[in-house]
């Protein structure tokens, strides 16, 4: 590292500053100070640990620096919120060198400016491996933030996109040489790996759903499996999948033939899809698929319903149930 | 570690929820949901990793869990503002067990309860090492944050406290075993090295200060020298500082006798104070004093003047100028 602190943090000071509305003091003092509108606060925090999160060569800086933003932003988009100021710390070990902070911190402006939030400050400091903390501050009208509790017997269980596309481009990623390189010439790969290294967050598709009236969402991080029964959980209810109708891409489905994966596992257990689960009433689930269709040209799908009880079931193709184990993402997992 | 992911965000949930006023959603869904009251909201954000912040070896999981608020309320306290709700997150090697965890959550509890702030969030992942990323929310009434910028030529230079315990308590915790025990038993040791693992963020001081009409103001986190030499930057001015005047206890004079250390320059370069530094018209500085006095008991001292120009000017006891270069703490430092 070839800059003090100071002077580090005078070039990200140029990399993210920007006049904007709300922010009464930046980047530079002990803390920010930003003006609320009216309506709640929403807090969000996510760590992004290399070696856990991401491995430093397969990632640019700049797509890692968005990354870290679009996963704190999409919590705030599960609540139904709008992300409005965002917090950013970085650790780095001692031979990084000052272009690849710099860069990093223009994928995190660039995300910020995509979302319409501002970074108004953070922490640096010296460690073994990269490690990035954000917090984003997000807003919601007063009783309007959509937790995951909310979800009533009967409910249909939808989800925003296609599940199991950064599982694959993980998987994809972790292949060999010949296998990438072929996949890549195929043309499909390249949506994957996407999917994996730019991540994009359901901002106005979190609000419409809240607007059109579901009962519980979340945003899907550690697996459909994993993060359902957590919704569930919360909720004190059960929920039916019907495995057939989960929306798999045909880029998945390729992945999965090459890689000798079930694309179901991929849609189910793969991590990282960070579309939104959500819980609605069965009236309400044509008219929220027209209007994000309209808005957004983003799907809607239903994948099952919620049961009394708890617990998931899986129903396959030829109608045959077994419990949906909750598998997923676990840090501490043996 | 014995248990899993959701297990241990459980228990940590038992360890830290209350029911606050303000918090709508608290730990647990994708994001948090507090109210915020009239004034303006600020930020701040501090990491506290392994080896670089602390030894696992040389301070309690409950210090460091308080510490780490400790230090992330002190800055908002720099600010004139008040805090309110907390995250924290956390990156833990495998081998810990999850008592400790427990322990440390305990500790942030501790904190949080003694500055009537609310923990509502954060996140939890493995690492190589323990890193502890917070993130706390104050309030401040509109246009009354205290930044670094409003220093003016003639201003006196003012910090509550006194410094270099913590460097003193961080020099003594690397001395050898006989040196550490004789120290211990002479009874001056024991407020250094808790200067450095229980640091209290002047919370009443700040809001205090800046009823008095102090100009600018930072806390002490990198050492006087270096933190003054910013301050000074930020306000486009320079300073001298009376080496006579800075505040310095017996213990650390013991601590440096003992360790063949100058105490003025643990005062002036040691980090970790989390005292107040600020500026202040001269005629409002006895007043200012009285009130932190009755109050807090807390002393403020006047330890130097804001000149014009730039940079800092170091006087000794017989009236000899020379410049006070701003070392300190910095990360990146060869």
């Amino acid at each position: 590292m070839e800059l003090s602190e100071d002077e580090l943090v005078a070039a990200i000071r140029a990399v993210v500053s920007s006049d904007s509305p709300g922010v009464i003091v930046g980047v530079g003092d002990d803390a920010a100070v930003v003006e609320p509108r009216a309506g709640s606060t929403v807090l969000t925090t996510d760590l992004l640990i290399e070696g856990v999160h991401f491995e430093r060569g397969l990632i640019s800086p700049r797509d890692l620096g968005a990354k870290a933003i679009s996963v704190n932003v999409s919590d705030i988009a599960a609540m139904g919120a709008s992300p409005r100021y965002a917090l950013a710390s970085l650790a780095l070990p001692s031979e990084i060198d000052a272009a690849w902070v710099i860069e990093l911190y223009g994928g995190i402006r660039r995300a910020c400016d995509e979302y319409a939030l501002s970074l108004v400050g953070g922490d640096l400091s010296r460690a073994d491996r990269v490690l990035i903390s954000v917090m984003v501050l997000g807003e919601v009208a007063h009783g309007r933030a959509v937790t995951r509790e909310g979800a009533r017997v009967g409910d249909a269980v939808v989800v925003t996109g296609a599940l199991g596309a950064a599982a694959a481009g993980l998987a994809l990623s972790a292949a060999s040489a010949p296998v990438l390189s072929a996949a890549l010439s195929a043309g499909w790969a390249r949506e994957l790996l996407d999917a994996l290294a730019r991540p994009v967050a359901r901002v106005g598709e979190g609000t419409t759903l809240a607007q059109c009236g579901v009962t519980a969402m979340m945003d899907l991080s550690d697996g459909l499996a994993k993060d359902l029964s957590r919704l569930c959980l919360a909720s004190g209810v059960g929920a039916r999948v019907r495995l057939a109708d989960l929306p798999i891409t045909d880029a998945v489905r390729e992945a999965a033939a090459v890689l000798e994966l079930d694309p179901l596992t991929l849609a189910t257990s793969g991590g990282e899809d960070y579309e939104l689960l959500a819980t609605i009433a069965p009236a309400e689930v044509e008219p929220a698929r027209e209007r994000l269709r309209e808005r957004f040209g983003v799907t809607l799908t239903q994948i099952g319903d919620i049961l009394e009880g708890g617990g998931l079931v899986a129903v396959d193709a030829d109608g045959i149930e077994s419990p949906l184990e909750p598998r997923g993402w676990d840090h501490f997992a043996g």
